[in-house]
């Protein structure tokens, strides 16, 4: 058994690169804050995916958080690689001109996080992205007085997910 | 709206430093899996933690997995400092001997994972610790298949908790 099996399951997010024209998209599981101020937020990405070129050259990078319902569209953005296809005409999203960075944003999620890379670490066969959040975006239903409230996406291994429960347990 | 809680829901896990006589557990949200290949791991822990002294002195940490039923001393084990109060004593938790370091691990969790420290980078307002996966211990039924299939800790935001639902999507 793989012991990085054991931290499962795991939030899956979005991680936008490129530009507003020419936009790629990849899932990740691997994405941590790191500070809470300034805000900073690390991305283990690897060096064979077509997004560490696009992060590596622009140093930029945009997280977009999706829902369940878009489940769909978020496993084929883990799937296919954007050196061969291109994800705008792939994927259903709306991207969308970001605040600070040149990479677009994602209107169908209900968040959206500027970075810029401060930092960048090979680590074992990942490379550790560090960023810096410079502006951010989101759906203030969701994230009404800073309790999230949607159906989030939740990976279990290999093509299962599942999603977190709405009861909350307040201590 | 602080944007780092833009990522939340985040599974909390416990991360236990010290020694046998001697162990320390703290809560924490941020960690994140960084390597397959060697198995490596972060965690920010702030340098104002008393696991965060432990963890630097040591330079080895277990992170242990708690399934919600354990949600009342993850709660005690992240609002309690280990400076003021011995949390062998404060915590039900049942530690026993690591195998190849010598913070112990926890019985009740469903799984832990033994790091010894590669790497300390001081990012914004945290202590980035990168630990390599020396040892794992686990439940056998919980990660049948490596599906997990229990209930885990999922934190919303300050005292309020959520958990996974059983239900899978296989895509």
């Amino acid at each position: 058994m793989d012991p990085i099996r054991l931290l499962y399951p795991l939030r899956t997010y979005l991680i936008v690169s490129g530009t507003l024209e020419n936009p790629n998209v990849m899932t990740a599981d691997w994405v941590c804050p790191l500070s809470f101020n300034p805000p900073m937020v690390g991305v283990a990405i690897s060096k064979k995916r077509y997004t560490y070129n696009l992060v590596s050259k622009f140093k930029e990078f945009v997280i977009s958080v999706p829902s369940m319902d878009l489940l769909d569209d978020v496993w084929k953005a883990g799937t296919v690689s954007g050196k061969n296809v291109d994800k705008k005409k792939l994927l259903s999203f709306t991207f969308f001109k970001s605040k600070r960075v040149s990479v677009p944003s994602i209107k169908e999620c209900v968040a959206n996080l500027e970075c810029k890379v401060v930092n960048e670490i090979e680590i074992g066969d990942h490379v550790w992205f560090v960023g810096k959040i410079v502006a951010s975006n989101f759906d203030k239903k969701t994230f009404k007085n800073a309790i999230p409230k949607g159906e989030f996406i939740l990976h279990l291994a290999f093509n299962n997910f599942t999603t977190n429960k709405k009861e909350i347990k307040s201590l």
